[in-house]
């Protein structure tokens, strides 16, 4: 049977019933899937009430230790374990895990270089537990990802949710044919960031090469890419990239951008 | 195999070398195993933190939705999720659960009678998975539960712990032999509250209900020792109570009170 793996980002968490249609589509996805989900506004509306004010550098969030008691409330806690009850309530059986659980995705602190950045783990691609997710899937469970992985001694670590969704369906690209899905705010990847029905189709990574040395791919969306295409390169069959409305369309290949 | 489910409570949770002992402890323990948890002052602290002061009715605490909230990100997320991280590093593949989680814990929200409890769930006994949690076990995995359940339209519920790892005993005796532990933080059931080696070695139902009687069991104590005989009633081999540091001797009979 064929897995589909979906990361859903924190602009969709942070609005009630935008969520809960999304985990209604996802919860009619055909055949076996996975759910990967992001932070949101929510952990920092949270932190700033507690004190604990973010701490970028370069655009990357510092994880220091009050952020990762914070993020292990907020993402492994107050986010996945909603989502799992609501996905109950559309008759999808889900479990909410973090790398921790099971030892699915080991990771290892992010080495300090230039910046420190904390609690930030980088995940053990070889170490992944594929097998344990095959056999909740064989089972009929839905496995919910929160962003956090463990370092085997003892401590989380915060890890992005697309390097987890990308890591997850690599490891599944074993066992099965796997779909990886980003959902996020735009129609798919632009051509031009100023019109949203710009959306390229397919592209593969010449395609991709080029845009991003024109400068029309930028910010953002070239670690994104750059998460597909290593997907793409360790067997995953398609990454399709687009709008969290879109789920259905985007799986049959009706909206977003394609990438093989 | 048999199966040893533990439950250990608030005092130990809040004791960061107490809990890493213990824990410890647990990872040695042989054969199947469950841990069930409480909550603990860190909920509290937290809430405080949040303005959220903590609601009681005749000592019972009210969860109202802002309480909902932060017991689901601390006991699901960060209690949770710390616990599992550390049995990790003891060698013990530990996956932290609610009640949601694979659908393992159906519940109801208590009606409101004379008082109103708020977000509390009343777990229905005949629905418990079971056959899940069999499966986690026989694939090696070790559940580790946080004392919330969910409604089945959503909603995840606030529910005791020491009731939780009474129905998640109950349920696993169909399939195999189960002892149940409840560690606190006396060595067992007292004869005298002001003597801790008084501890009764062994008790029966008609014992119980003398020293109730004569109100030398009273307090917390009884509920704790209800939900002991409730388990024994429903095909629980034993359940021992004593204190959390000494974990193998209450389980290799040495230490604690032991009903049958």
């Amino acid at each position: 049977m064929e897995l589909t793996v979906v990361k859903i980002g924190g602009n969709v968490i942070d609005d009630k019933a935008k969520l809960s249609s999304f985990l209604e589509a996802f919860a009619a996805v055909e055949g076996y899937k996975i759910l990967v989900h992001g932070g949101g506004k929510i952990a920092t509306d949270i932190g700033r009430k507690l004190n604990i004010e973010p701490n970028y550098v370069n655009g990357r969030r510092i994880t220091d230790e009050p952020t990762l008691d914070l993020v292990t409330m907020v993402y492994g806690g107050l986010i996945n374990k909603n989502i799992v009850a609501e996905l109950q309530s559309f008759g999808c059986n889900a479990i909410g895990l973090t790398g921790a659980d099971g030892a699915v995705l080991p990771a290892t602190k992010r080495p300090v270089k230039d910046i420190d950045y904390g609690f930030v783990g980088d995940v053990n691609s070889d170490n992944v537990n594929g097998t344990l997710i095959k056999t909740f899937l064989q089972h009929g469970l839905v496995p919910v990802f929160a962003p956090l992985t463990y370092d085997g001694k003892g401590r989380l670590l915060n890890t992005n949710a697309d390097t987890i969704a990308q890591e997850i369906a690599k490891a599944m690209a074993q066992f099965m044919p796997v779909e990886l899905v980003y959902c996020f705010e735009k129609k798919g990847v632009l051509l031009d960031a100023a019109d949203d029905n710009s959306v390229i189709n397919s592209m593969t990574i010449a395609d991709f090469n080029e845009l991003k040395e024109k400068e029309i791919i930028t910010g953002g969306m070239i670690p994104k890419l750059e998460n597909a295409f290593v997907a793409i390169d360790k067997g995953v069959e398609k990454v399709i990239i687009g709008h969290a409305d879109e789920l259905s369309a985007l799986i049959s290949g009706k909206s977003g951008t394609c990438i093989r």
